[in-house]
C-alpha cells in the first residue's frame, strides 16, 4: 500500500483542508481531521463541505486501492449531527466492485464514536495503473 | 440581501478554500472560485470536493436567503467533467419550499459554461432568524 | 424513435404500474400515469415507489434513446409534494453524456404543473446496439 | 409491532408490487419479493423500480415503526448486480433519528446473500400518531 499512500501525498486539497491519511489496504482507507477555526461555517459548527472533504479523500483512496485509476462518478452525504471541536474520523469501506464500476460507504464519526455523517460514492474504474 | 452577504462573511471555510459570493436574491445565490493549485488532486485536475465546497456556499446562501436559519439535511453531487484552471461558478436555485424543508439545484459551470458538475441539497428550516 | 418505443413495450413492470410512454426523441422521454387506488400507500396518498417507477421509466427510455444500451447506476429522489388522485408525468432531459456515461434529471409534475418529485440517474453505456 | 404490521396491510402498492412484510421492529423491517415475470424490464431483468419497490417498503416501515408518522423526504439508490429469477430480500436498519429527522440505510440481496442494491433514505417525522 506504500506506492498509494504515496500518490495521495500529491492530494494538495486534501493537504489545505488539513486532511490526514491514517491507513490504506485493498477497499479500506481511513482518515482523520483536527477541527481547526478554518473548517467552521457561519454559525460556527464544522462545515458540512470540510466534512465531506475529510470523506472523499478516504473515498479516492480505497476506490484507488487496488492499484488502477478511479474515478468519481457520484457522491451523496447525509448530515446527521453537528460538532465544533476535537477530531473527526473518516472510514471508507467497498461495498461492490466490478471490472468498470465501484461503490463504497463512507462513515464520519467523531472521538466519542458517534455517527457525524454518513457518505456514499460511486467511482468509474480506468485501466491506466497508478504508478 | 445585505444581511445574508454579512452574515457569510463569516463563513471560514468557504474563505479558506477561496470561494468569492458574487449575488444573493430570495432562494438564488452565486459564487466563483479560482482555480489555484491547492484546489487540485493527486492527478492533477480540481479536487471533487472543491468543487462540492463552491456549491455547498450558494446551497447554503440561497437556502438562508429567506432570513430565518436552514440546516443541510443531505446533498448530492455528479461530476460530469474534469477541468484544471480558470474560473468556476456554481449557481443555486430553489426547487420546493415549505414551513419545515426546502431543495435546490446547484449546476457548477467554466468559463466556456460548459457544466461540469450538478448538485442537489436539502434543508431542514429551523425558525431561528438570522441576526 | 419508433423502435425505442417498440422496444419498451417489451417493459412488464411499467406496463404493470400503468406507466404510458407518450414520447421519445434523442435523450428525452416523456411519460403518464393515471393515478388508481394501487397505487396509494398506507395514508392514502401515491406511493414514493410508484413516483419513482414513472420516473425511472422516462430516465430508461431517454438514456436508451440514442441506440445503444444503457443500464442504470443510481438514481436519487426528492419527495416535494403528496399527491391521491388525477394524472402524473415525468420528463427526463439529458444532462450529460461521453462514451461511458451519462445522467438524466427527470420533473414529475401533476395536471395544475405543480412540481410532485424531482429525480436524477445516472447510466452506464454499454456497447450492444438496441433491436 | 402488530399495529405497524396492520397499519401496512393497508398500502396498496406494496401489494400490487407483490411485496411480503417478514418482520418488524424499532428501526428495522425485512420484507421478500419472488420475482415474477411482471417485474422484468424491456431486456428481462428484474426492474430498478421493482427493486426501490421492495426497499422504499421496508424503508417505510422502518422509519414508522416508532409510532408515530414519517414521511419520506428523499432516497437514493445503487444497482450493484442484475437478477432474473428466485427471491429477494430487503432489510433496513436505522442509521439516525432525532425529533424531527431520521436515516436509514436499506441493502437488497439475493437468496445466494449477494448485495443487489443498496439503499439510502430519510424520512421527516411528524408528531401524528399511527392507529
Amino acid at each position: 500500500m506504500e506506492p498509494i499512500k504515496k500518490f495521495f501525498t500529491r492530494d494538495k486539497f486534501a493537504e489545505h483542508v488539513g486532511i490526514e491519511l491514517l491507513a490504506v489496504s485493498e477497499g479500506y482507507a481511513r482518515a482523520a481531521l483536527d477541527i481547526k477555526p478554518y473548517h467552521l461555517n457561519a454559525v460556527g459548527i464544522v462545515h458540512g463541505a470540510a466534512i465531506f472533504s475529510l470523506a472523499d479523500l478516504v473515498f479516492a483512496v480505497a476506490s484507488n486501492s487496488h492499484g488502477t485509476v478511479a474515478v468519481a462518478v457520484n457522491a451523496s452525504i447525509s448530515f446527521l449531527k453537528a460538532t465544533s471541536s476535537g477530531r473527526l474520523f473518516a472510514e471508507a469501506s467497498e461495498v461492490s466492485r466490478n471490472a468498470k464500476l465501484a461503490s463504497y460507504t463512507i462513515r464520519i464519526t467523531n472521538e466519542q464514536e458517534q455517527l457525524i455523517a454518513t457518505f456514499q460514492g460511486m467511482v468509474y474504474r480506468k485501466k491506466d495503473k497508478i504508478v
